[in-house]
């Protein structure tokens, strides 16, 4: 959950960008109040992601909007669904419709995506995950979305996990050696993970004693092979699949017993969904 | 072009969100100065973005860093080539990593997109232009992302151009009562541009005498009749299509003779392309 | 239209320089809430600017204060009007009191010195027009200023506008190449604008096929030369007369044909117009 | 003086009004470096401020540029001479030129101004000092400008002095209470001023043993009065003279033997000089 | 007094450091608005300071919760006692404690014993007063502390008083020659003090007639005679003591006749007071 | 480590706090550079932190400083030590000092009393850790200078832990509820941590199979029971010990086998340790 106060500052800072030197358009068309009805409609099948920003977006242009969500974040939402119903001066909401569509559409296209592959790990144990793979400045805007697709969230910054990947090891010199320099200098707070290539360094991290492998763009026998021997002599492993993970092959890595499997694309690669906002005019009240 | 003083903003706010409690893995790992050298390798065919801005962000994190930009933003690069080459203390390399990539795989992906598009309408004399379809907050980047494909910027913000949208029409009740309106109270230094999707709003946008016409989810057909009945009218009017444009119809699109093609997908839509960094020691020196 | 999400944060900002200590003298004399009201008083005839964020300063000093704009922005007031009545907490009247003034004292006299130019050109089609040079960081306020006086705005910032000065002719070699180069690389948004010192300047411009151009310090039989030869030439160009216009050769320059009359004075010279507060002390509830 | 940070800063935020959406002119007229020099010349005779602020604005966007400070701040610049030399990429002095002249001119209008006051009490022992009616925001450079010109500053906020106004002893009931009541909870390092509009309230702030005497707005008679008798009876007391000076009686007022007078003209109502901006293309190095 | 606008963006960065990856306790545990009352109670005896603020930080997390002060700052509290009462969802309650407590321990722990100096020299004319060895960007909340708990405060910053201090003396070459260098160019509105270790730098100060000297460091004895020396030559200067007061000798300086008596314990050394939070659940409502 | 980037940031907020208005001393009495030698000397036998820090104010002020850190961050210094020796315009260095000694005062403070903790469980497996007990702000500083001293970081959000705390376990009714709700919806990356005041809850989370048991406030005897009972049914379980600890107690405590000992004194009432600045004129140039 993000607080409303970050929120906020997320909200005003992409308004600035839109509206810093007014909306000329909007301003030259009505001089006066004019009081509307604005619908934001699925245009597709959806996840919802983005609402709660959304209103606040409307609420920071205008405090007498009412902004009413009809579908809330994390449910699904059908083409043609209305989602958000906003009343009230209609200047404020053609002001704010293109930031809030930005959001809504960039956030409810993760969510979406991100269902479809936990739908497609359904019936096995396996969780999807997201990465660090993220719009820059944007990662806990983006890791919720997962979350409401029904994923769960990796690491939030380089801190809150120590993860040594190939670059470490290949500057470290090995496996073993890594885990061990860790263990000397670690708050206690942290689990480690170790990305694997081989066999060999699936071996090694399983011999150093890590809480968490990553299998890291392996075949799906390599994959079976590295779960089979974890499982056997480390049975409290975390094991996580990475790399190039697609919905095709997914079903099957899933049910090769793996604990987690992430995915860059969810938050690198999903596409927008289509959401738009229809506008009608009120009698003056 | 964007300014260096705003690319280092946008540079320390996006490594604030990854750095703000350290790298726990690399300080664990390597107590002392690890001399190394990292290179950025394209791993598919694309168009390069985003090099200035990694370049900046390895130079905030260790100014002591040698960084090389191989493949010019704006350049084509083709899968295996190394985009960027950098040299020095392999702890700041791997700091920066995740960061830079983001911000290249994104950008980059934006301008493969865009040089798609462009390499579509080859031959013609339309243009493939943006939206504010952006990432909100990251629209400058974004928009040079697609000047670097090869196309061109429609507006930056609701500013510096008045365009009269659907929701603006609704409102006020009509194409020719818009235009009137917004010419009452309007700086010299804008044009005006009006969504049609009828041809009779077409018509009353040409007598209405604006300066670009949007064509917006028209039929191949339509848009052909709308180019035949604007050029023999009004000449000196500029005509966009709009709506879900895709690379198939877009040649047909570009034959009828259009000055101007924008493309939501651009930004919004575009896939990151695969970059990876990969980082080798180096004897101390 | 400044949004006020933005004029909070301009708010804020000013108020900071003021009370980052605290006022040291009302908290040392009215230890207690005291009850006050406030006048915000014209001392001269002016038009009337800045009412709106002098409410929001008070308000965010004390949201229990009652701030009443008694002449709104835009409207003339009277030497011995009422501007603005605030009613509450005397301890709040009096902190926001300075910097309140500050802003409509200043913003007052741009749309003062604005109206005097506005009436100087009334009868003619000529509009007045301001500059960009305002005081840093300042801009939206002061020509949202020349607005309220009557006036209209040239561009806002350096992307809103192609504007070849002097010293870009001078550093590219000519008027011809220099439009010629810009039509290379453009956004289909951005209007043209050229100016010219000199006939010859004036000509390439009207052969260039410009949007505007602008007459820069020419004299008055120059000026009437340029507007006879322009709209001959080509009827939809813009005409702009530019540099050193004072109050007394305006009508003349009006009365030319010119379309547009911009005076960096507006912003740069206007005095501060006379205003004050007066507060006196109400029973205690 | 300043600290450079703070100029930064300041530099930083004025270009990000101008050049957030890029330099669309210089960008497209001048795709590659293009070597120039750009002579910052007085239009007229002044009083230079804002130099050291013009050069940081330049090397904000280049740091390559060569900037020569030929007339330092605070020394008197004829009309014609050159009071800054830049060399160096022409598109970079483009774009920071008007963002410099406008610091430049406006405070330059102030140390000019100021400097005429402070020439209209020469032979008198009076000082010419400032007031807070300052652009909001800007003080701290404001305020210099009144040194750089010859004057000293009054106070820079509301906790640096106790200075009880018209509104305060109107609320507070009378000058005596209101010296005794601030008194009762300050802080020693503070002095005591109080603004005195009759001679009975001179009388009381001279027997409340304040610091400070302010003659709000009274007759040259009254003043000449009043330093009569504040000299006679508390030699130690500063007189300070306010309201509504301007440069015709100011030599009577300062010959009356009063310490101070406070002009809030001199920044809230200074024109900005005329200062102008010649370049020069080079040859190519 | 702190402005509350400045209140709250110091409680949103300090909330910001504990929550900007969510409080992933409380969201895990309670997925469901969950009705609580929350008391802060002392632990100890203490003075309390830093109510307000922590008002506002329940407010910024959630407007709805209820939160009553119950021992206002600047109020003896006894352990035991409830200081705050907070009413509404518990998930709120339990965000926003530990920021609260940090500060409310650290501000009421400078009360506390900012309050047993103040009780220390009780009977004297002596004044307790803080310096600016405070925490860097807390200085205002610091010295809102020491107010308080009953003692004064010194300068707030480097602007806002003359302090001739060792190192300036040391460097200029002589208290003599310091003052006459700082009054040379000096606002009316500042005093000047003056650093003195010895005896004749007392003399000195003193002929040069400063407005406050400071004894640094001195003995019971050397500060007896300068006081002797001062009264008799100067009755108007304010002494000020300095430089390792602790508890112990404290009545003996304060019975010397010394005005004021700073110690930077209060702010860079005091302990945080034990102040701890207890929450129930309530029935849902 | 903290990144140099965030350094700078919070050195420069520190910096205008102090230094806004100028540096009114430092400026009257040096109007030229001042050659000067500055060192920065411990007055008692401390463990330095805040090096990095310093030196980066002092270079913010005057980049042609020479700072150069005597005794490294994390090193002993002996009273009379010199930690940092700078030579440049001693004006700088007055500017500085203050800021810059405020901060090593305070971290160095932390990393004294730190060691002392750390050399009362010498010779056991016990680790000194510290809190969320520490200035708002701040924290990635103070967790800094407990390494410093040489002990470990506890989490340093409300993101990088589960942590169920007496509060959280009030609310939700027990310890076994309260895990099995927090692994329900809990992110792979994040170890569980429970506080227990009682033997049952102890039995409790060790049932539950959390990563890490805080034994709160419990007596020796409690203590040693709780880690018998924990090593024999679950070794790998990491046992805290919290609450009051205090020097006396400590070794004791140590000796009973647990694996850490957390202490909030070490941020929240750690005393700054007496460091000062000697600065001596240099010849001129």
């Amino acid at each position: 959950m993000i607080e409303t106060f970050l929120l906020k500052e997320i909200a005003e800072r992409a308004l600035t960008e839109d509206l810093i030197y007014g909306d000329q358009t909007t301003e030259a068309l009505f001089p006066r109040p004019t009081p509307a009805i604005g619908e934001v409609i699925a245009k597709e099948d959806l996840v919802v992601a983005g609402t709660d920003l959304a209103q606040i977006i409307f609420k920071i242009i205008d405090p007498g909007l009412s902004v009413v969500i009809e579908r809330a974040s994390g449910t699904q939402a059908s083409k043609g669904d209305c989602i958000l119903r906003i009343e009230g001066d209609g200047r404020a909401i053609l002001k704010g419709e293109r930031t809030a569509l930005n959001f809504m559409q960039r956030l409810s296209g993760i969510a979406t995506l991100t269902r479809r592959f936990v739908e497609g790990v359904q019936g096995t144990a396996a969780k999807i995950v997201d990465t660090r793979k993220t719009t820059p400045g944007f990662r806990i805007l983006e890791k919720e979305a997962v979350r409401l697709g029904g994923g769960a969230n990796h690491r939030f910054h380089l801190g809150d996990l120590i993860l040594i990947k190939d670059n470490h090891i290949a500057l470290v010199g090995g496996v073993t050696e890594a885990v061990k320099q860790a263990r000397a200098d670690l708050s206690h707070t942290l689990k480690i993970e170790v990305e694997a290539k081989t066999h060999a360094q699936v071996q090694a991290a399983v011999s150093a004693g890590v809480d968490i492998v990553m299998l890291d763009n392996m075949s799906l026998e390599k994959i079976q092979d590295a779960v089979g021997f974890i499982r056997k002599n480390a049975p409290s492993i975390l094991i996580e699949v990475s790399g190039g993970i697609t919905l095709d092959g997914l079903s099957d890595i899933a049910k090769s017993g793996v604990d987690l499997i992430s995915v860059g694309a969810l938050t690198h690669s999903a596409k927008a969904v289509d959401i738009s906002m229809e506008i009608k005019g009120l009698p003056q009240a």
